[in-house]
């Protein structure tokens, strides 16, 4: 399979149907079919065909997908069919909203560890994690973790970056409201609810 | 100006030129290449060029942009050269740092009400925000408030958003975690916490 080629909004996409067929699931739904998915996500049923196909065949015509198959197979393909390790650097309101955030765990998605500066918070145990010295941030690299979640004030943003770079993080969810330079083969995905709440007005007719 | 032919991904990054553009500002700079914007933001020039060429021509060649003039347009074509008014629902994990969050000034967006259903929630002060019942959602429509953000829980996100449609709410930031069903008229922006973290692992060469 030929990873690269597929298009940054169909991978956007996996996971929204991921979660769509988790939802499916539980509802006891063995078979799901493009359109009823297509309904439960919000896009077209074509766009969904065209999405799966980059992937290969996964339907059975008349019968639609399995959901636990198709679910595996998303799994897979976004590289968590196995639990993903995952440290969040910055303990503030947003890092605290993270930790406490119930869904990771269907996605196979753990945070294992969270670091802060504070002398007042580290120690705190937050959602069974508990908070450590930033000066901790060494031993990410032998406990393997990968993915890092920096959601520390902007100044400190690209610091921070560069110290998890440094133990070999490899993909980074950032809720700085900034751009972080990072070497080309680190992935950041940018969480900005600032930018994201400026952008609706402007789809909406005069009023 | 034919907004309709923007492409998304062009509206998208507008905010985030415009963040660039305000930290700028803040640093005292008055002009800016596209060169230099493009290096803030982390994308081409070119594409900053394409972008803005959407809008008709802002720079001037050899001195670039004028720093608060973009700022200026790019707020203007987003809509919010004024200040939007805006309604939390929902004042859990999320909700409650969405509230904190110090950010919505600078894009002059401001969050003045928020609802939750918990009565141990109703009456608290988060963030100069009182929380009101549920019930005094009605109010949003003499208020003229337009945008709404949403942080309940799932089952709840459905029913919460008919009862902001109803109200008037034309602009959606959604932090539930599913599709919300809205007439056409009414633009959600979904933002799952989970789900961009799912979809880190995939860019990450094998490991």
């Amino acid at each position: 399979m030929r990873y690269r080629r597929i298009p940054d909004e169909t991978v956007r996409r996996l996971p929204v149907y991921l979660r769509s067929l988790l939802f499916t699931s539980e509802q006891g739904q063995e078979n799901i079919s493009s359109q009823n998915l297509a309904d439960l996500v919000g896009v077209n049923a074509w766009q969904i065909r065209k999405d799966f196909s980059f992937f290969g065949d996964f339907g059975t015509r008349g019968v639609g997908y399995s959901v636990e198959k198709l679910a595996a197979q998303i799994k897979k393909i976004l590289k968590i069919a196995a639990v993903q390790k995952a440290a969040l650097v910055g303990v503030g309101n947003i890092g605290s909203a993270v930790l406490a955030y119930s869904d990771f765990g269907k996605y196979n998605l753990d945070i294992i560890v969270a670091f802060d500066v504070a002398p007042g918070k580290i120690g705190r145990k937050i959602e069974n994690v508990v908070v450590q010295d930033i000066s901790n941030l060494w031993k990410l690299r032998k406990q393997k973790i990968k993915f890092g979640i920096i959601a520390v004030p902007r100044q400190a943003a690209q610091d921070t970056t560069d110290k998890l770079v440094k133990v070999g993080i490899k993909g980074i969810l950032n809720f700085s409201p900034c751009h972080l330079a990072v070497p080309k083969k680190v992935k950041v995905i940018t969480i900005d609810i600032a930018m994201d709440l400026a952008r609706l007005p402007y789809y909406i007719p005069a009023f």
